[in-house]
């Protein structure tokens, strides 16, 4: 998906949001949005946003020193996501469904997204999971994606957030996980999932784990580790969580399942959802 | 008030928004764009918010030769304000209130801008109106408008948007307004009043109205009409509509009362009332 002239707005607030993260210094703040603004002039727009994020947050991190902006908040949103796992366990026990239960609970956990959203609120996530066992999905597709999940011998599953991946994790457990591989960015961008992410919320315990050897908020193939696109060639299924995954995945040849919550107009353009929509959508044309 | 960092993301989407308008040549706009952009990344960010839409507002229409881009809104802003007056005036054809009542029409009425909100619609100003009867207003301040009005010898009446104005002439009506010189811009810039909306509304038929010689959506002292500072230096009083005239006069020496609805995080912050606020404020510094 391309960048649209409404993506520019969102990357400065996002610019500014950052910048606060990192330091109170309104001089600082003020030469690295100037930078950035320099660089949207001049940007390929033809880029998916993730590709222009990923320039933004290049300078914001060169510029600042600081390669980590969200790290205190990821934690917080792993530690608050993993507290409520014993009542969801508890809740869902004896459920019959529970693939679509944690298919419901995984896209619930995809508001937890430090892009979007300034401040992510317990209440916010809690609100999440209340209208994700409540809001319509798309049956056949959701039906689809769990045969295709039975019948494939190699699954690449794309996270998306901290805070979200303890969801994924739940998913991933109704699914057969030994032919699952959980992938994670290659270096902090936003508050995207790393491998140490992956390590605080027990992921590694479940299945192997691997880094896709890029600082894009997205899954940008040709600038993503060798080992990471030989093994995105090899597999027969692709499970892509979030806006990110989808805007740099949307036009490639392959047979993926995305699994989000639309939480922009742009996006909700794109993919003919509402915004605050719960998605489960193939690219069918691949298959 | 200077410019905040906040404002730069809406400056840009107020630039997307006004270039819609004038075409849907998507290369058009992105030239435009980029042009803003690359002028942003080098402006003097000491300025007032309104100062910077002047410029933005400049390039827009020199280099999409469009001089007027909301004409047409204007129109209908004016033709709507104007529909709803005799069912207004009959209402309140014999409250005792009358000066309070029409003060609260007036600041209504700022809902119709079109710098905030991409699309105004009937029900907004509506809503607006039902609100404005309801919300508490500052009673010490209002009384004290109402008796320097009456103390007054020369008002200045600095209007703000197309549609405003017709709820404007209601409460000029409530002073002597014989006294009461009403503003208007210079030139067309956003869905400000010029001296044609005055005359669509029979504003002219009611006081003297004279334009401040500028295209900035404020009053900007130092970039209006000789005639106009001379107007402004000599009153006694100054009502100033709006966020624009708020955010380019709050630090004048000199006795105005602001009349607006805060619509922005960054001017609630400044002026220290809720986003939503109906606010009467004088800046009492300079009495």
């Amino acid at each position: 998906m391309k960048t649209f002239f409404d993506c520019i707005p969102c990357f400065l607030s996002q610019t500014l949001a950052t910048l606060r993260r990192i330091t109170d210094d309104e001089t600082m703040h003020e030469i690295v949005l100037r930078r950035v603004l320099q660089l949207i002039s001049e940007i390929n727009l033809s880029q998916s946003p993730p590709a222009m994020a990923q320039e933004i947050h290049r300078i914001i991190k060169q510029m600042t020193g600081n390669a980590d902006p969200f790290a205190q908040e990821k934690k917080e949103h792993n530690r608050f996501a993993m507290s409520l796992i014993p009542e969801i366990r508890k809740r869902y026990q004896n459920d019959p469904d529970l693939f679509v239960k944690m298919l419901r609970l995984s896209i619930a956990g995809n508001i937890i997204d430090s892009g979007i959203k300034d401040k992510i609120t317990s209440s916010m996530v809690l609100q999440s999971i209340d209208r994700s066992m409540k809001t319509a999905l798309e049956i056949k597709t959701v039906d689809e994606l769990y045969n295709e999940v039975r019948e494939a011998n190699d699954i690449l599953y794309l996270g998306d957030n901290a805070g979200e991946i303890v969801f994924d994790r739940l998913l991933i457990e109704q699914m057969p996980y030994e032919k699952v591989t959980y992938i994670v960015r290659g270096e902090p961008i936003i508050n995207d999932v790393t491998i140490e992410d992956a390590r605080e919320v027990d992921m590694l315990d479940l299945v192997d784990v691997i880094d896709n050897g890029s600082d894009a908020p997205g899954t940008i193939l040709e600038t993503c580790s060798h080992e990471f696109q030989e093994r995105f060639a090899s597999s027969d299924l692709v499970i892509a969580k979030g806006q990110g995954n989808y805007e740099t995945l949307s036009d490639v040849n392959k047979r993926i399942f995305f699994l989000l919550q639309v939480k922009c107009p742009v996006i909700a353009k794109d993919i003919g959802f509402e915004v605050g929509s719960f998605v489960v959508k193939a690219n069918t044309e691949c298959r």
